[in-house]
């Protein structure tokens, strides 16, 4: 393991962890972080030693409390900060005294309000000691696998009704690491990720980046086992060529999708009142996200979309999509949003053209099924007809990629269907996209039972569309740097480790 | 009533309607039909008589069945006909015979498929006898009011596990009317709008519009009292200049909202293989569209975003729009979307921002929330600093409308700032419209309270900024042609019938 590596892995994986700030107020952020880590401790979860640190109190939670970091008899690893802003120094003095590894200051009142000289005291003695700071004024670090947890947003919250209910989830643990410059922003995608079953590896929330970094961050997720797609919220880069280098490293063995907020002028000006970001002109963002290989999406929805497709499928080996549809009106509004994400609805070969003439005379697809590109079974579509039609687009070697609408409403289809598709599929090296539009029952089973697959289900065509176009995207960028082989290599061993079990 | 208008009422508000393929067989498009007329006219929905046709039973669900139109005794209004294509001619011409009005041609196998000489002649007859024909190819008509319901796709279906789920559902009593010319998109657009709790007033699919078309339909609308905003999907215009005229009497008055399918190559390709339909030049379409004042969108998801917005919110007099977070990321991206759209995100003016610093001298706001624009009360949010900070802002009279964005993440904000919000901004002629990110309990309950308290809310910071966004393109367009003053007179008329009830 590279020092830089290790030096980092404290913040994730630490033998012990102390928090400096720790009460028995338990609306307090000192209070909510120290009970995450003694929880995940009692679960068997978090497996390294904890430490609380007040002055003013003997136990909490039942640990023994030290009135200073210098008072602790064991080894420090990784120490969580959550006191004022002016005793920080003091208190990283005293983590130097001790040897911490890594802290993390959750605590604000640095550059963003204008401390700069604070801030740089602290990193100061922080770098002389050889200490990794996070922060400050950010969320710091969960980590789903070794219980590593500092969110101090109540995970639920006490109606005025008197009811609880939950606020701020924790995702399960899955393959999306997130790395975010707004600790709210950050929150909120745990929100987003929990409640749509998206499971996450690694969140980082970096407040002021006064040391740790995107780069560096970049860097160490790239070894990150757990990690196979990175999203990345920024809102400016400080050191362009550090960035550039780590970026260009990841994005050959990971995705890396990245919303760059501050891109215009009214954004810009927001960015540099809130964390005294300089954003910067967006057209070197915009070159630097495309020479990396970064994949740069326009906003929320499509981030998430776009994560979910990169963790579920491989990469497109080229710009060329099928789409196969019931519906006609959202087939059109697919090729619509296919042709301008860049990528190419040709018609399909005459060997692919014929097949499907025969399908019609032994009348396995309806006579009037459309079958140049779109494919349109028609409102008579069965879950035979889906299962055909993919079974031929898929063959085709001039086809890369498939996006599937099979919208529920047509009288004969059944939801059997899915398993069908999803058995063609597997049969192939290809990625595919679902959509099913609606909000009822049949729809969400729909949508669900295709996420279980691995297959990646959407609510809108257009949607399904901008997903497959971040599998081409990325797919081209691979092609062009020479790295598309090794890395279906590696998606490819992974899911065979986690092979999809159809009903069929 | 123009004539015109009485003609085509007969769609919606028949007093008589008659199913000509009605059935037993309960898998049929003609029994479903027929089935959802005898129990809306059995809840007292339904006020009009109903005869079924059908020569080979004498009885169907109680009604007296007859072998042809010409055999039944009453007057006939509105046919719906569910029989194969090759019969239709004979039944128009039975349906002349006896004066029916309106005919609503459900069955497919015209145009579409190439038999346009058999759908000519069908209209002939029609014409001559000065029935308005709706169809063929199409899913007809649906009006929450009046109970008249010809859709035939299943209301629940029985899943291969035996569960029984809803599959198309029927929409609550709304102000919105669809009209489609993709049967397969108005119906996924029923389960969208049900699912969400967005209310329907009127529902027409077009199919091959051999007669009845968009422009017809929009001029109908017009007078409909319960339509506020028209979404319209469209593939092809075929009589422009009747559209363009038809279109800006009724913008002048209600909102039209499109989504053109077939804008790009690809997309024009798959219409025209899809019905036929040529789509032509997508800078036409364009063109009219501006020039009527349709505002025209980009997905499916900003389709009924705008229309949740219009529906809800007045149009804002302008483009300068505020924007009030406690999460400063997602405030830079919302600032971000506004300028893309096309809004300005200005500095408040010297008296707005005097009257912030004022709060913060009295600890009504926290020192060092940002108070330029965006508005960022920070992540100490309460409701009071919420109300407080929208008050400013709607008190400024350079600023035309709101986007307050208040994820609920951060530990003190209380969920009564909803209704704190809504009541200030009911003391103001200004748009508003709100977000928070998540899927959770508490997100979905903030969400759902801000909807019912007439303030549209969005999961994303981008939705709604895009929804602001129509709400000052139809401002801008009002008051270019002088009807901004007319169409507020009217709205807020309106919505002093409906007065939004806060729990303060």
């Amino acid at each position: 393991m590279e020092a830089s590596i290790r030096q980092l892995d404290a913040f994730f994986n630490p033998k012990s962890v102390t928090v400096v700030g720790a009460t028995k107020k338990i609306n307090k952020a000192g209070h909510v972080i120290f009970k995450n880590f003694v929880e995940n401790k009692r679960r068997g979860v978090f497996k390294g030693e904890i430490y609380p640190v007040n002055p003013h109190e003997d136990y909490i939670l039942g640990f023994q409390c030290y009135p200073k970091l210098t008072k602790i008899p064991g080894e420090l690893e990784l120490v969580v900060i959550v006191v004022p802003a002016k005793t920080v120094p003091e208190i990283m003095k005293d983590a130097a005294t001790k040897n911490a590894k890594a802290v993390v200051i959750i605590s604000s009142g640095f550059g963003e309000i204008g401390n700069h000289e604070l801030e740089r005291e602290v990193v100061e003695i922080a770098k002389k000691a050889e200490i990794r700071v996070l922060g400050p004024n950010c969320l710091g670090v969960y980590d789903s696998r070794t219980g590593v947890d500092m969110l101090f947003l109540p995970e639920t919250k006490i109606l005025t009704t008197g009811e609880e209910v939950v606020a701020t989830p924790r995702p399960m643990m899955g393959n999306m690491a997130i790395v975010t410059q707004s600790g709210a922003f950050g929150a909120a995608a745990l929100d987003y990720l929990a409640g749509r079953q998206m499971g996450v590896s690694k969140f980082v929330s970096f407040g002021n980046k006064s040391d740790v970094d995107e780069a560096e961050m970049l860097h160490y997720l790239l070894y990150d086992k757990e990690t196979k797609v990175i999203l990345l919220y920024v809102e400016d880069v400080k050191n362009g060529r550090a960035f550039i280098e780590a970026a260009s490293k990841v994005t050959r063995k990971k995705p890396v999708i990245a919303i760059k907020a501050g891109k215009t002028e009214a954004g810009a000006k927001a960015a540099a009142s809130h964390t005294g970001a300089i954003a910067g002109a967006d057209e070197i963002y915009a070159a630097a996200f495309k020479q990396t290989g970064i994949l740069r999406v326009r906003d929320m929805e499509e981030f998430f979309d776009a994560a979910k497709a990169l963790v579920m499928q491989p990469p497109a080996a080229g710009k060329n999509v099928a789409i196969i549809t019931d519906a006609g009106g959202p087939g059109i509004m697919a090729a619509d949003e296919c042709e301008l994400q860049g990528m190419v609805v040709k018609r399909f070969s005459e060997k692919t053209l014929e097949k499907f003439e025969r399908l019609k005379e032994e009348g396995k697809l309806p006579k009037f099924a459309t079958n140049i590109n779109p494919v349109d079974v028609t409102g008579s579509a069965t879950s035979e007809m889906f299962e055909y039609a993919a079974e031929l687009v898929f063959q085709d070697p001039e086809i890369h990629g498939v996006i599937l609408l099979g919208l529920h409403h047509t009288p004969a289809l059944q939801e059997d269907y899915i398993d069908r598709v999803a058995r063609v599929a597997s049969k192939y090296n290809k990625p595919i996209v679902t959509c099913d539009i609606g909000e009822t029952e049949m729809a969400l089973h729909i949508r669900s039972r295709f996420d279980k697959l691995g297959i990646p289900a959407y609510p809108s065509p257009e949607d399904a569309a901008r997903a497959m176009g971040a599998l081409v995207k990325y797919g081209l960028y691979l092609k062009k740097k020479g790295f598309f082989e090794e890395y279906m290599r590696n998606f490819l061993k992974e899911k065979q480790k986690q092979p999809i079990q159809t009903l069929l």
